[in-house]
């Protein structure tokens, strides 16, 4: 397990228990309770750098009030907001902020973001189109339709991202939005019906048609845009040739131990590397590369 | 990994690249293509015990096909029924018809059942309530409201399943609608905002108020329940002291290596261990618990 894990190791107890009683949450709804601030989806800073946390007063009078958990005896909550402009959905000015946020509270704040998103985005029944109404504490939505009642489930979906690895080298790629020279691994949405390895094998072969074999687990990490679970692979590919996939891909090229260890030396000064720019380091793809150079 | 994993290994190439063109769907879409033939989601088979398929003829006049894959050169179709029964969405009917299918026939109904319930489940926009549509050959639906226009894709939900160790015994434990006498291993679906390892240790507490510690991961498997991806993981425990929540487990118990090699045997012949009876071959609790055998 890398030392490292962006978006893991959150102070808050999820308190599961407390979910399920209407009870216990209202009796955490006192004027030591904690409102997460945000704007939009995006985090706000106080003076020292933290999240920025006010008192549920502020909340605005009919905002749905997620339970995020419980630190020390005090419960944290988060509200939905009635609408997230379209612009606002990146991870742009997230991104920014986040760099400066200690690893408990960049875990607070991908987990908070991922469930308020879900909600301003599930405020109707995807299976009648009716309304839905939040239930156990923002852990559930319900469909208000008495015909129907479907229960509703905060969505995590699951990623293959994979370092493939031939002749000690490593296959990387690069997508068309990403900065001038970066490269990052590969990655993939898990389909329905597929293992985790059947899903690294699948996505190499179609964005590089490279053949990956002896696929094991290294790293998993939240990825809170909007609600991704990264699972880290190492792969081994059958042969050396690429056929990049361009509707997918710009590029995809092998690079060497000795040119991954400059990339990531040069991410942690900031700067691009001397043969790439790699992912910043709350990117598993960044945890991956460590763990690759260390294992020698 | 473990030599068998069930839902795995269909002989049906997914073909992503044919999924956005709608031409090359349209090419596929002849006389010589296949339609899997379901009763609800439940399978149907033929007169040799395997999946049973039609012609795209014998379709409804209005059906939306899904595209599975190529095999061959032939199209695979799936059609999206309008409701499904909520009696019909249970595991019964099909647990039976699957302890009689091949492990590629298996693995193609997992992935076509799940598909095929995600569209019965989302006919409307989650974001407005208006309908959607199918796209890309059904690896897609869009909201139709061109102020919304929200795309949505099929949902695989990660669900972390464990063993958890102490002292050469096994951590197992029962839900009220087991059958008499049955464990399993412990589950849960991981959540917004936390990684594998974290999922893991939070269910242990939750469930049986073990502490787990030097997570690793074993083993993955979709189930099409209604569209899990189970990840299987191995765990050692603290103490020997459990505390089983009653709210979601009837009992949770240690077992011996002895007992649960007994109850693996006992499971091959279709009948219930001494100490207890275990989930059969085609769920990775099975799978895991033949590992840790295995390992000894």
């Amino acid at each position: 397990m890398p030392p490292f894990v962006a978006f893991a190791g959150s102070n808050i107890d999820r308190a599961d228990h407390v979910r399920g009683d209407p009870g216990a949450i209202d009796n955490l709804m006192t004027t030591h309770a904690r409102l997460l601030n945000l704007s939009g989806l995006d985090p706000v800073l106080d003076d020292d750098g933290n999240l920025a946390w006010t008192s549920l007063a502020e909340a605005n009078a009919d905002a749905e009030l997620l339970f995020l958990g419980i630190e020390g005896d005090r419960g944290h909550f988060a509200q939905v907001p009635d609408m997230i402009p379209k612009a606002a959905l990146g991870m742009g000015r997230a991104w920014q902020a986040m760099t400066g946020l200690s690893d408990a509270d960049l875990a607070t704040y991908g987990g908070a973001r991922s469930l308020v998103g879900w909600h301003v985005r599930h405020k109707f029944c995807s299976c009648c189109g009716s309304p839905t109404s939040i239930a156990k504490g923002g852990w559930q939505r319900d469909c208000v339709n008495e015909n129907c009642g479907m229960q509703h489930f905060p969505r995590v979906d699951p990623v293959t991202i994979m370092l493939v690895e031939h002749d000690d080298n490593i296959l990387l790629g690069r997508q068309p939005q990403f900065p001038p020279n970066n490269y990052s691994a590969l990655a993939g949405f898990v389909e329905p019906g597929e293992t985790l390895e059947e899903a690294v094998a699948r996505e190499t072969f179609e964005e590089a048609g490279v053949s990956a074999y002896d696929v094991s687990y290294v790293v998993s990490q939240p990825w809170p845009f909007p609600s991704s679970l990264m699972i880290g692979c190492h792969a081994m590919a059958k042969s050396h040739e690429i056929t990049v996939d361009k509707t997918e891909l710009d590029d995809a090229r092998w690079f060497s131990r000795a040119e991954v260890a400059d990339a990531i030396a040069a991410s942690d000064r900031g700067e691009s590397g001397k043969a790439f720019g790699c992912p910043p380091r709350f990117a598993v793809a960044n945890v991956l590369m460590r763990w690759w150079l260390d294992r020698g």
